[in-house]
């Protein structure tokens, strides 16, 4: 994106509503804060990026199973994951303009004010940024959007929309790992609709109340376990090859490591180049009690920096908590574990509880559980520890936006100067691949011949046609739209068999034989 | 399906839970009534079908744009389409046992129940065929689920989770046709979750509660504008070629049929044959009072023949309903039309009105509502009409699912009988298109070559890799997944570059080399 739009995101809405990327939703009625629609080209270009997601995360490896469950699901998950104690925003509201706020906001909303915000009074703790009166208590208000499931409205019937999709994937690992013939390390990947009751949804798609993820939650032995199999574990210090195949004696520090760079690598080949993101390792206190790192991948917005997405590793909190409320064993048994720990004798076991003691009580954890874990793990018994890379599609898609809008300025061959709006999108998630044109209409064996190569290639890929008006503006049409290629068919073309290929970006054009073409094509939508 | 299967769901039940097709949603926690989650195969098979679907319906053609709106709407949304006021199930209440029932599925549950069944007491309108006591009267309980958006839980805020994909298109129709160079006649496509809160959630996967649709809103133009235009209208009775191009000189009547013709031809294309479902037209009595026609395509599943998608013609039913609600105009301009109707004289414009209001006081019409609606059709103006072909992802994955289920019983030389247990998906939907397995693990010639190939394939279509086990028990478990090709690769393989492809249907082995197969696998893929 070209510096002087990086202050605004009003060019690139205005195109996104003028191309039919993205609508409010429910306009006609007046809309409805934090919900949007996609248009013709936004649902192109979302299928396109959770596509891209699926291929690289799921069917492109041979260690990931994918799962599609459901939005509403039994509420106890809700309780064992502690979206229904916790997952709640502060909310205060003024107890003289009746205005209701974020506690956590209220500084945002005077700095957004402006002049126009009233002075904070000291009498206060909080003082209304509006008006300046008196603020309530804080109360938490849970996000979790609520509904009844059944005829009968009565609080045990009482269900929620999922806020995430990670929770799905926890709730059936051990449906996945009997019948998928996957054995940890493995993940699980979903993506699909969630759902939160912002209390202030804004910047544009980036932080709706109904948006869409792609998740995976990659199941790796405990650390502990490692050890006993490989006699070491594999950390970040012994500079372990990254790039090459995953390795059965990495610990989870390396596991967690590898899955940020394969994010990384993802996003690269989606046209988000690194150089454009900002890996940010959260804080020791900035990170939830179960977890033991945690990466935001962090995008320079025209709204500020903010988290397209993060990699956590999350120990085995979430399974240990399913079986605890569930009261399913959530555990694995792991074969090579248990030969493994068969060929230790009772001193190397009683040295090895010992060492695992000292490690949990350093770490603030009970020793006598890890005992327990300890003598599990003898039996080849362990609940998974999980990594796991979490990405918003809508964020991505914004992301991918911003990042291809440029409004260029051109200079023609008599000097006028003109402005040539372009989405560069990489052509993997591009809503149209090709357009076809031919160059003169009403020439019959050019008009037949740009057909034919458009009924060929949109049984492939998804195609536009445009047969009217001056081929420049043709151009320029498709710019807008991210089409990487135009094909325009000449009079000469059903001599010679070729058409020209004009390239979005370098706008340089090409003749080649429609073969030629599909090379190129397929070349660059491969991963 | 073979005929000994037909009369139950369980055998397929058993194999869609023990291959990862299909599991109860939250099952840990015991499940939830009408509430299914597609495991690693279903959400493969559900994401081939919804693909087939985009691919025949919007990306194949030009006349049809995409949508993806969101699941929660503006609650006036779903006042304008009826379902607020009239999507309701009748209930009733046994005043004695306290059971609650659909009042229109008595009859039903008596005869599930049979010897069981309480004898129908002659006392009540209603009696319970669990204890013969009195039941309530019925009350209408809406089918919506309900919810609360933003902060404060008050009826203003309330919101429903959407009971059909279709309003969206309706509520975007604007939007769409001024972003998209389409005009009348063109369609707008949209797939995703719609949500019914069901009272009695029956027969598997088919009538759930959370359940995800593909729906198409084909607009037109009404008749009279079409024979303003062409000076006549072409209806059924004119015999029109259907498996050509689209006409514009097409009434209504010929729309409807020919989207008809094309469900039809998707449902062949993704493997249900045509004689293995019913076109049932709805008669005059059955039909919705804004319907002027409806097919319902059924299926004989193994629990009985249901409706598998509806095509209906609607009218303007839709459109006029939410132009009223909104206040909006949902009129679209037409210049042909606009032009032809120029070159009518007074008298023809005088005869033509009073030929539209014959027709539509045959119709129970009103005259001056006629007479305004033909002087807009003179300006070029109207709200189009539309044929809906509306289907379900869910049952219709169930159908496939139950086509393809056959428990073969085969008889090898030596005379033994043996069951094998193959899913016949069509090649486009099998969630595994190709499994590669090495003959001989520890041939390292033979088996680096079914890596590369592995590798190769899987760039292009999901691949299984098998290394281990009796090649015959290799070949079983793809029967069972329903993976059309399995490619052998043996110790000759990589003397002479071919390998052995086995069919899973006819079990025939045929040596070839990769681009053989390449051709044969993309005929096979390609609509």
């Amino acid at each position: 994106m070209a510096e002087e739009n990086k202050s605004s995101l009003d060019p690139l809405a205005a195109l996104c509503k003028r191309r039919g990327f993205i609508y409010h939703s429910s306009e006609i009625y007046g809309g409805m804060p934090g919900f949007w629609d996609y248009g013709p080209l936004g649902c192109e270009l979302k299928q396109n990026v959770k596509q891209a997601w699926w291929q690289f995360t799921v069917r492109g490896r041979e260690d990931v199973a994918g799962l599609d469950a459901t939005i509403i699901m039994h509420p106890k998950i809700w309780k064992a994951s502690g979206h229904l104690d916790t997952f709640a925003d502060p909310m205060t509201m003024c107890k003289q303009c009746k205005k209701l706020m974020r506690a956590d906001q209220i500084d945002d909303i005077r700095a957004e004010l402006g002049k126009k915000a009233a002075a904070v009074n000291p009498a206060y703790a909080l003082s209304c940024p509006h008006c300046g009166g008196e603020m309530t208590e804080p109360k938490p208000f849970n996000l979790m959007f609520k509904t009844v499931v059944g005829p009968i409205d009565d609080p045990s019937n009482v269900a929620y929309l999922r806020p995430e999709t990670a929770q799905a994937i926890f709730a059936q690992f051990t449906n996945v790992l009997s019948t998928s013939r996957q054995q940890v390390p493995f993940g699980i990947a979903q993506m699909g609709k969630s759902f939160r009751n912002e209390v202030t949804p804004r910047n544009y798609t980036f932080r709706s109340r109904e948006f869409e993820q792609m998740e995976l939650e990659f199941f790796i032995r405990p650390d502990e376990a490692v050890e006993i199999l490989h006699g070491h574990v594999v950390t970040l210090a012994d500079n372990p090859d990254l790039n090459g195949p995953v390795q059965d004696d990495w610990g989870w520090e390396v596991w967690h490591k590898y899955w940020v760079e394969q994010r990384k690598k993802f996003l690269n080949a989606v046209g988000l180049p690194t150089e454009h993101f900002v890996e940010y390792w959260q804080k020791p206190d900035e990170l939830a009690h179960y977890a033991r790192a945690c990466v935001d991948i962090e995008y320079d917005f025209p709204f500020g920096r903010q988290e397209l997405e993060g990699i956590a590793a999350r120990s085995d909190f979430d399974l240990t908590q399913h079986q605890k409320h569930s009261g399913e064993s959530q555990m694995v048994f792991d074969d090579p574990l248990k030969q493994a720990a068969k060929k230790l004798d009772d001193a190397a076991r009683k040295a090895f509880i010992e060492k695992v003691q000292a490690d949990w009580v350093s770490r603030g954890k009970d020793p006598i559980a890890a005992e327990k874990f300890c003598l599990n793990l003898f039996d080849g018994k362990y609940v998974p520890h999980v990594i796991e890379p979490s990405a918003g599609v809508d964020r991505l898609m914004l992301a991918l936006l911003c990042e291809a809008y440029e409004e260029q300025k051109l200079t023609d061959e008599k000097g006028k100067e003109d402005i040539r709006t372009v989405l560069h999108f990489h052509p993997k998630v591009a809503p149209v691949k090709v357009a076809v044109f031919p160059l003169v209409k009403k020439d019959e064996a050019c008009f037949n011949m740009a057909r034919e190569i458009f009924d060929k290639l949109r049984k492939k890929v998804n195609c536009f046609w445009d047969a009217s008006g001056q081929i420049g503006r043709r151009y320029r049409r498709q710019d807008e739209a991210g089409t990487p290629w135009c094909i325009t068919v000449d009079p000469e073309s059903p001599k010679d068999g070729k058409f020209t290929v004009r390239d979005r970006d370098s706008m340089q054009q090409e003749r080649m034989t429609y073969e030629e073409f599909l090379v190129k094509m397929y070349a660059a939508l491969e991963f």
